[in-house]
């Protein structure tokens, strides 16, 4: 039996055309989500594991991609962690009681047995109704941690910085907690049925690369060495030009990359011998057709048709995003890597 | 006579210890800058060539750093070119009036003769204050673009790249006239006495190389190549870990970079034949001293004793910066780098 082309890909096995998704690939830009959303809130409707299930195949359906996202956030973990999380509408998430000391660290509950079920029961709910490959994923702890400091979201991260700077021992304390609840959520989602995970350190970025070879790699190494043995991990992040052979030193068999670096430079620096995922502009979804066209070329031929290119965007789409655009997109990625 | 140890390294000269100067070095963690303005409102301080000259200098004596940077905004060209521009306090810069349109591009007024004079006046006064070489600046094309048509700051530069995408034509016609009124106005700010100026694209990493490529760099090059030649031009921006190399072929003398990439990979990638610019992470002056030093060990060791290197943070120091942390930094590069 043939293994699907998303899974080959992740194996860097050859494949007859490029695998796609793409990240947020169930969002605010679909019609489907937001008729669900109007019912549900944001939270609840992660905690709804039939809903959940339901726009994670919907998704699916109306792009035609080669694999599925769980419907979830990256943040869920944090809770039974301890963090008081709300996802206000129209801004990002806040956390309202957030990191500030060592004690604060220490004060972190263990993750409790079944706390993160609904999300396993997602898994399950989407996998029995979906064709395509189901990926797992989670926030990284880099990640995680920047938003448990800092509160929400941030553009400078000083916070976040200032205490790994200033109180090493406790970053290190956050860190390894972090790290060991990612692992086991993971691990839980596999078990439910996901076929591949992928690590969102979607703001590491931020560190330059001395910073994450002492204070973010250790504990990413460890994480993923974790990880069930045979489910391909993905390893992403945005801004990561200057990190990515750190990226790859901490692990993962493939490196997703954004689109502030040609693939062909990123997948040299990270090396033939892993895969890699990305990494079109989510902005280029609003161009005229013909010039998306030549972008998802540029990207195709950047990658040579060398066994091991997941194709996708370099960061999630947009809320503004034509969905004929994003089912365009689809089709040229399966017709133009088909016919290379 | 000796060169002074910036305009040395610019030139990649031998250089008896690493200069340094910090991006924003006359800004809010300052409180000599927080009296003046107590006093006069962003854009009143811009235009008071007294006023200006005054922070210029003070920076300089404050930090003993080995170059000084005019007071004045990296937008302040935008206003002749017909931009209702106002610096809200606390918030970032506000366009009123943003570009839209092919039309509204042909409704940009060429910049009168004169309108700039102040910043001209600025930069003389300073300059005969100033016992350091005196750097003039302003933003680079896709920067003022960016806010041009944002009408303000942005994460995702949805709308300069909808406009860049989708009306190519009106989008050369952009850059074009912002890279001649850049060109015009560097060598205003050379002729009033500038040593050497600085090009802050502070925002193009939010582009693919790909775009840069086509969309940027034609610009980039025939606005470098239009400055007065004698004169070092450092090229500025950030998150341009995977643009080095296209910066690079854009010109400049020095290629200023961000802490997100090491320094010694960066130089590899633009060349050891152009000297740099940085990279300290301006959270790093939030560190425990023995920690910042340890930083500034790294770079110094990465840039490894060859000549062309000016030291600098990689993005403008933050507000909260600790001023005594600020010295001590000037006084460690300088330290360190002469015991080398």
């Amino acid at each position: 039996m043939q293994a699907p082309p998303f899974l080959a890909a992740c194996r860097r096995e050859p494949v007859p055309y490029t695998p796609v998704w793409l990240m947020r690939q169930a969002g605010r830009y679909m019609p489907e989500y937001r008729a669900v959303r109007a019912q549900l809130g944001f939270l609840e409707l992660c905690k709804r594991p039939d809903a959940a299930a339901e726009v994670t195949v919907t998704a699916v359906d109306v792009l035609g991609v080669d694999a599925a996202i769980i419907f979830a956030d990256i943040l869920l973990v944090l809770e039974p962690l301890g963090a008081r999380i709300e996802f206000a509408a129209g801004d990002g998430p806040v956390i309202h009681n957030p990191i500030a000391s060592a004690a604060d660290v220490d004060r972190l509950t263990p993750v409790a047995a079944g706390a993160l079920d609904y999300v396993a029961e997602s898994v399950r709910r989407a996998r029995a109704a979906l064709k395509v490959p189901l990926i797992g994923f989670t926030g990284a702890p880099f990640t995680l941690a920047s938003y448990l400091i800092e509160g929400g979201g941030s553009r400078s991260f000083l916070r976040t910085k200032r205490f790994m700077l200033g109180d090493a021992g406790a970053w290190h304390a956050l860190m390894e907690r972090l790290a060991t609840a990612v692992r086991d959520y993971l691990n839980l989602q596999i078990a439910a049925g996901a076929h591949a995970v992928q690590l969102f350190d979607s703001w590491v970025g931020a560190l330059s690369p001395d910073d994450y070879r002492r204070f973010v790699l250790p504990h990413m190494r460890a994480l993923i060495a974790g990880i069930t043995p045979g489910v391909p991990v993905i390893h992403f992040g945005t801004d990561t030009a200057g990190l990515l052979e750190c990226q790859r030193a901490a692990g993962g068999d493939v490196i997703g990359v954004d689109w502030r670096i040609d693939l062909d430079a990123a997948w040299a620096r990270v090396g033939h011998d892993v895969a890699v995922q990305g990494n079109l502009d989510p902005t280029a979804l609003f161009a005229p057709l013909p010039e998306l066209r030549r972008r998802v070329e540029t990207i195709l031929g950047q990658a040579a048709g060398r066994p091991g290119h997941v194709f996708n965007l370099g960061h999630g789409i947009l809320p503004e995003t034509p969905v004929a655009h994003a089912q365009a997109l689809v089709e040229m990625v399966h017709e133009l890597s088909a016919s290379r």
